[in-house]
């Protein structure tokens, strides 16, 4: 994602980074060192962006665009914070995560101080609006993940259910980012329904792209395993155009009846990696990155808007 | 506490109920029953109280009252549960916690949840600077919870970081009630500051009882182990106070020296049960006590007022 041309909104993404080397400068030298080791690891900074650029739209609050931008970023943090805490996972980006080196009650408080922290920023923007969005955007990943987690991961996942689960995990943020930028913007009614539908579909395409990365992707270029979702018991669309095309294969019946041993899911990957399941599951990520450029049809054509729409092709795009 | 007089705001708390349940009231049963569990397992409602108490000084918008008062004891059973968590406490009121039952992967993101389910009731107010105090309170709690576990849990904790502990801790979101109801009351500037202070003396005062209770109350009426603080290692005023009067004592001075066996524990919580530690601790939540009421002197003398006088007292004097 690091190609990504993101010029248009550069200077204001060095604004975002110093409102999140703010909240990391805290008179408490342990937790402003986890602090800036989270805020400053390298993200992509795909959501403040999203804010931003469709802040562009009409003739927006500068201060308010950047505070709600660094609160999208902060509430990404805060859940993958605790994402890699419930999934056990050692590395992120290609670093530790917290979970290697502090036990869990401080993973789970540190989390829960970037929830208050992004809601702190959202709140700066004085707006009614962004608090229900935000906050109704906690409790829509919360459930999402709850969900998965209660309902147990299961082989006979339908595509439909995966397309609820990274809405609620995923494109619920996206859509909450760029309904936030039209908010910020004062953008009319209309303009606001089609920004967020815009980034919900953006939000589901790179999420399927992610999912397809973490099959065909390499171990350098991912920062942690092939195959991760898998062998931690995630069935992503890869594995489910997969079962769609080889219900019969005896590998997959053994999967469908519960056989989640190393071997079976070690050949399963090697097996979605090299079959036309790929293909399959980037159709469906094309077709969502489709609908989120005709979502921006209607909006003016301004420099923003071509970015959108290039960024749309990139996240399906990208090999990172 | 069950048997303080909160009849002036029964028939709010009643609808507080409601609005609780109403959360609880989920299409995924699994959740539902956990949620249930939560809202419904008898708490004491005391936060509610206190927003719906204070709204009273003006002409209040009811439903406005209603929703914060809801949000505050979801945000407050929030904390709990992660509480818990990070505490490995098996009993809570009595009951088995969640932690009991569930993996923890689950117990976060219930509180997760939580978070922003309190965030969104809040949000129901449309009031900008609700959503502000809200998201600050969180930080607050956080930022102390996490001083207290990096910190370490040291038997030469002085009263002034006690007090900084508590007020994080509880006073803070007390603090946060009351000025919330001042908030939704639109109460003048100067009442708005006053409620807030007696909510945060009341919050200190109620801590420090609490503390003291730990230590002199019945496991029956605990529902939990006497002494169950100092076994997990936190070190609070009714403790505080013994070692300012027993520094020579040969078993504090082993346990200012790191030693934290069972056996040295558990003479010392009978040493401190017994000792006039505890009457220097009362004294200590009474003098809280005494500045809440103080705080209300200029307020209108309304029932509501009677009644956040009589709450100052009965915090400190309660035996469970």
């Amino acid at each position: 994602m690091a190609t990504f041309d993101f010029s248009l909104v550069h200077d204001d993404l060095l604004l975002v980074e110093n409102r999140l080397r703010d909240v990391a400068s805290v008179d408490f030298p342990v937790l402003a060192g986890i602090l800036r080791q989270l805020l400053q690891s390298g993200g992509k900074r795909l959501r403040p962006a999203l804010v931003l650029l469709a802040a562009r739209f009409r003739d927006y609050d500068h201060g308010k665009a950047l505070a709600v931008a660094a609160a999208v970023e902060m509430l990404h943090t805060a859940t993958l914070v605790h994402d890699d805490l419930i999934d056990h996972s050692l590395l992120r980006r290609g670093n530790p995560t917290l979970n290697t080196t502090w036990k869990s009650g401080v993973v789970v408080l540190v989390g829960d101080y970037l929830f208050g922290k992004a809601a702190e920023l959202a709140a700066q923007s004085k707006s009614v609006d962004l608090g229900e969005l935000f906050a109704r955007t906690v409790a829509i990943i919360c459930d999402g993940e709850l969900r998965s987690l209660l309902d147990g991961k299961r082989w006979d996942t339908s595509r439909e259910e995966y397309y609820r689960r990274i809405y609620a995990k995923t494109a619920s943020l996206f859509a909450t980012c760029s309904e936030a930028g039209a908010i910020v913007g004062e953008a009319a009614a209309e303009e606001r329904v089609a920004l967020r539908e815009y980034g919900q579909n953006l939000g589901m395409a790179f999420q399927i792209a992610d999912d397809i990365l973490d099959f065909v992707g390499s171990e350098r270029a991912l920062g942690k395993p092939v195959g991760s979702d898998l062998r931690q018991g995630t069935i992503t669309l890869p594995a489910i155009c997969y079962v769609e095309r080889h219900l019969d294969h005896p590998l997959v019946r053994r999967a469908l009846g519960g056989d989640a041993s190393d071997s079976v899911l070690s050949t399963l990957i090697d097996l979605v990696r090299a079959s036309e399941a790929i293909n399959d599951a980037y159709d469906a990520a094309r077709n969502f990155s489709r609908q989120a450029k005709q979502n921006l049809a209607a909006l003016p054509d301004l420099p923003c808007r071509q970015v959108m729409l290039d960024l749309a092709d990139f996240v399906v795009e990208r090999k990172t």
